[in-house]
């Protein structure tokens, strides 16, 4: 059921040396891009990483992200598909998309941490000559997947004090 | 199934004149509190709306959104709860957040629509009075919250063209 899936998400930092099947990478990005984004402008674009390589590329790059994942989804946005007043939508967007494959990976047993790339500039460009980006494409985040080699349980963070009724 | 449910996630924009039950809309606030965060600095606040006078107030602010949903739920961030360099991250972790409403909401038999205000500053600034929010806290989007009265089939927009193998 999606609420414990949602429960159970948890930040995955370590994670077993196997790699991941191209078919669940791509039901990942089936789930990212049932997204929604607004006026379904679909401003995305996915690089998928699963090449030791570019991998090693990746980790020396994430200074807060040395982990030993086996592959990795970066999140991107497209620029040259937006236009105004929507224009800052996009990170909006990429975001619903982006927990959508992390939710996705609870259900195929897989783990995932969501790494934060933008709006850190130095970080964007780094990624960006990693990947080989056009300068349109922006890097929201890199998102490790593997299987992971650590348990957390299930929670959520609710507190009832950022709820308000009807008035703040 | 957790990918059923994000296939199954559909704006919706016709609602059935039924209020909303109290326990389900604290069901949609545990699953948006168990969202990744930045640093888990969970920089966000959730005004719930169910008065019909704050309905009818919402909706005349909401240009494109004058929708019959008898409650909604807008995603605030909490600017006192960032600091540099993260501060822009709270709309990516308030993101996170209304994608995992959405989500659950599909579980609990109920429709929603995410409808953008930040970064429309105008908007802002008549949600913001609508619900008194103060200086510090700023309203990512409205979601609007209902019993359906419109089916829409399952569905992805996966496109192939926008995923690409280790380098773009």
């Amino acid at each position: 059921m999606a609420l414990e899936t949602i429960f159970a998400r948890r930040s995955i930092r370590k994670y077993q040396d196997r790699p991941v099947e191209k078919e669940k990478l791509e039901q990942l990005l089936r789930a990212a891009m049932a997204a929604p984004s607004a006026t379904n402008r679909k401003p995305w674009e996915f690089v998928v990483v699963d090449d030791p390589e570019v991998m090693a590329e990746i980790r020396s790059v994430m200074l807060l992200g040395k982990y030993n994942a086996p592959a990795a989804i970066v999140v991107c946005g497209n620029t040259s598909r937006l236009k105004n007043p929507i224009s800052e939508f996009w990170v909006q967007d990429c975001s619903a998309a982006s927990e959508n494959i992390l939710l996705a990976a609870v259900e195929l047993g897989l783990g995932t941490v969501w790494l934060g790339v933008h709006p850190i500039q130095n970080l964007k460009k780094r990624i960006a000559k990693v990947l080989g980006l056009p300068g349109q494409i922006v890097p929201l985040n890199v998102i490790y997947v593997g299987y992971p080699a650590e348990e957390k349980p299930a929670r959520t963070q609710y507190d009832p004090r950022r709820v308000h009724w009807n008035r703040f």
